[in-house]
């Protein structure tokens, strides 16, 4: 079945989807993006998607393309052509095609829109959590403005190859200070030996994820102890368990650090009950 | 005139030239490119050009997307196809396209090449190099890994915006030690009350500017004192000249650091000298 995409006002098949090469998100990475799950073909949590979305967008000064009630029509539109029942859609909103020059170009310029879905696997992802995913750390290196959820992801592509080619999944990233920030791709959170559930604060070092806010509220309902501070790679390690959060990977277990098992090496049993609840909590559009 | 493009391939109208929206250029910034200027229709420093083109991809992993002797080909066709006298040549070179996944793509992808030129009116440049460009400075808040020519220049494009609305025409970043960087497009220079060029080593912190290169033979041939170390912004407005370099301006003289005259506040003898002299140093292909 050909994917299709939605560019500018078009559905088309992907591999005929396209921007001008002038697009801004092409020669600047002046541009951000958004990925959703989907569940049983619902957008899991749309409404702070877009709400992240609009913040991004506003620390950029680009305009939303289009009224968030037309952003969910095309949303759903693209995850009904792909027939997505299980998977992500992808959004990415750029500051639009112009001559290329680092300022902003004239008022006039719309903003580019792009929409994809695509079917993953549940049974492969579920697999994927009953084993746990490897990370490794990583000099913290990206620009401190990455709680824009922007494009500019190069550092991150670099960071998750190092993973890959350490038989990782996920690279964490560690401050000048040697705190782990987050992943490249995902918040990073460990559960300690008495049972609290930390992860960082999103006032500084973080993207604030969708995931890991509404796992918060999670916490709070379960009445898991829930601590909001940084942690160090030494602590994780010393952890009973550790986890990610992401949107494709909601709560993921962590059993290894650096080729180091974190508790006994095994999905810990608050990170598989978290993964097993989280859509409770969840919105679905 | 229509503007034509080179891409993957083919030549086309600049409106109808565009790329996959799972190019990884347009997802993840995962690409480098080059500026060269045209003068009297020829190529200014290719090879120079070329050897930091092929020190960015190396440093992605990125394989050429042709030979140098094809992309000469290549990029003075775009020029001749665009009749550019004097201005500028644009070349990106990303992973290419495949489904997105931060790691690298399967062995197979081939990088996509995008080539752009376009007329600059000498007149209007020499007209601003005459009166010289205001810069502001701006805290360092780039990654560190400036060295790659990457197109993940959203902080860039804000800096130079921030500039932009303070009425001038670059932005210098300060370091946290308090040490100009470079420019959002250029690489930073002062002229010493005592003659002395300064410029920032290009081992850390900053790309290294072909303009900045020949510039430094230059002044050797031209018998000038010469200084590769970093100044503060005080140092700068303290200095008898300053000016910037970039391919798309040779040298071109600062008059203002945030609101202060530099020197008398006109462009030095130094700068206007360098700036007459320049292409004697240069190759033209």
């Amino acid at each position: 079945m050909a994917r299709i995409a939605y560019v500018n006002g078009h559905y088309q098949d992907l591999r005929d989807a396209s921007v001008n090469i002038e697009d801004r998100g092409y020669q600047f990475a002046d541009g951000v993006y958004e990925v959703c799950e989907i569940r049983d073909g619902k957008i899991v949590d749309f409404a702070r998607h877009m709400a992240r979305l609009q913040r991004s967008l506003g620390e950029l000064r680009i305009a939303m393309p289009m009224p968030l009630s037309a952003l969910l029509i095309v949303l759903r539109e693209v995850v009904r052509r792909n027939r997505v029942g299980y998977g992500i859609v992808y959004l990415q909103v750029t500051r639009g095609v112009a001559r290329r020059d680092h300022g902003f170009p004239p008022a006039g310029v719309k903003p580019s829109l792009v929409v994809t879905a695509r079917p993953l696997s549940f049974a492969k992802n579920q697999d994927t959590a009953a084993h746990g995913i490897k990370v490794i750390t990583h000099p913290e290196n990206r620009w401190p403005r990455v709680d824009i959820k922007s494009v500019a992801l190069l550092p991150n592509v670099l960071a998750k190859q190092a993973a890959r080619e350490q038989g990782a999944y996920e690279a964490w990233y560690v401050d000048a200070d040697g705190y782990v920030t987050e992943g490249a791709s995902s918040n990073a959170w460990i559960v300690t030996t008495e049972g609290r559930v930390v992860t960082r604060s999103a006032a500084t070092g973080i993207l604030a994820g969708i995931t890991r806010a509404v796992l918060i509220e999670a916490l709070a309902a379960l009445q898991l102890r829930f601590e909001e501070r940084p942690f160090t790679p030494q602590e994780a390690h010393d952890a009973a368990e550790a986890f990610v959060t992401a949107s494709s990977q909601i709560v993921m277990p962590v059993v290894a650090i650096d080729g180091q098992p974190v508790g006994d090496g095994k999905p810990g049993k608050t990170t598989r009950r978290l993964r097993e609840e989280f859509h409770r909590f969840s919105s679905f559009s």
